[in-house]
């Protein structure tokens, strides 16, 4: 095979495979080729990898060593991405009767979770997780994109029971905003005891659906080792129950009667 | 920039940009580069594409033409990740009271539900969809992993409305297996009138969800062209409303008793 066409295949494949560590003889017998020349390849990818802002390669040395490629979105890509994002947000003919803001298209659209999926990967970058937590429903496309990049699986908190779950813990909780109980149920098997998770959501007002699913990593003896969400609202900074926490967007202003909507970069920039 | 160079940025800007058509000045502009080259590079990486059999670059003729990537999953690519996943699920530990089984580990695995996904765009590659259309909560990833193939937006039917989806559209049915009456929900704004739907979830037993889904899509004058279940139930073929529908996988026994679970291909092989 020729270096051509090694490359197309070796960058597919490096893509598929984010933050999997291979050895170099894997590569040498799948495209039956040099090591010299394989490493030259990998070289040249991890140049151009570098180039257009998508991670790197990494060679970990040793024995068990190999190379793995660990993407990112430069904070350049990124920035430019969101002030998209920020502008199909501020759309008045979004807000909706009470003050809140239409965003389910924008969830909807594979296009923009996969970036904020990237985004938000770069932010993890360095917690070692062992799975993705979000609560049903409208942060599940989010958690799944994150998931995506960092290969680890997602774990869905549903409202409630469900017999394809088996045996689950629920725990109750305040929602913030509307003080209302609520209930929140993970079936027992999803978890390992003792693992560490992140915590991703679309949105966060008050935090009690946050706070709700904290309590419930509790119950699992997980770590909650990142939290991110994907627009906070406006001034809720003194009621807040959850006080560490990245988010990529801020409502500053969601006024119905003036028909206005203005948003800004979270605190992740 | 070098052809090697050019081969990776390339491969990369494919593979993130399925389904789109690009022009061949485009690619010229991008990559400082003569048509000529950008030619060969487009057959290294169709040729690379084929050969590892995740779709082709196809060239449209014209003035508004060009050259997109349309991903496929080939049968055999498909057929040995069918067995990997039909060993996992016939794991006796999956049994649930009541004869059901436990897959959210499966649907929570990025790896798996991305192959998912490519099996089911590719049987849905023919369809003209504007929309993949699913309904809380398991179906979720499935309908992001195809639409991710396809470039088409996801829209979410939900079980209970929520006060962020603004004004919506809700339907009752009859659950086929519970025979209970249920509620489906879904934001007015989501589906453009006239549009092409495909229809994803994650299991289908006497087909009363899908069928609530159907109609809730009439209520949208959209046009259901395709119906796409990850596994369907055992002998419920009698009973079952929903006729047309493409299926990946097919229990044919689950026996708590016996602690034995029986899984084969579904009607797409």
């Amino acid at each position: 095979m020729k270096r051509s066409e090694r490359l197309v295949g070796m960058t597919h494949f490096f893509l598929e495979n984010p933050k999997q560590l291979f050895s170099l003889p894997f590569f040498v017998e799948q495209y039956d080729a040099a090591k010299s020349s394989i490493s030259e390849d990998m070289d040249i990818i991890d140049g151009m990898f570098k180039n257009i802002g998508i991670g790197e390669l990494v060679t970990v040395a040793g024995a068990a060593g190999g190379v793995q490629y660990i993407p990112s979105l430069s904070k350049n890509q990124a920035d430019h991405f969101m002030t998209d994002l920020i502008e199909h947000l501020e759309d008045p003919s979004r807000i909706l009767p009470g003050g809140y803001v239409y965003m389910s298209d924008i969830l909807g659209e594979p296009k923009y979770i996969r970036e904020i999926g990237k985004i938000f990967a770069s932010a993890f970058q360095s917690v070692n997780a062992d799975y993705v937590v979000t609560v049903a429903t409208k942060g599940i496309p989010l958690a799944y994109a994150v998931a995506q990049v960092l290969d680890i699986p997602v774990v869905i908190i549903r409202r409630d029971p469900k017999v394809t779950e088996g045996s689950t813990v629920s725990i109750n909780y305040v929602s913030g905003s509307s003080r209302k109980i609520q209930t929140m149920v993970l079936a027992k098997r999803s978890i390992k005891e003792g693992s560490n998770v992140i915590i991703v959501d679309d949105f966060m007002k008050a935090g009690g659906t946050i706070h709700g699913m904290i309590s419930l990593m509790h119950e699992f003896n997980a770590n909650v080792q990142g939290i991110g969400v994907l627009a906070e609202a406006e001034d809720e900074e003194e009621d807040r129950k959850v006080e560490q926490y990245t988010s990529l967007l801020k409502f500053i202003e969601v006024n119905e009667d003036k028909h206005a909507i203005r948003v800004k970069r979270g605190n992740y920039f």
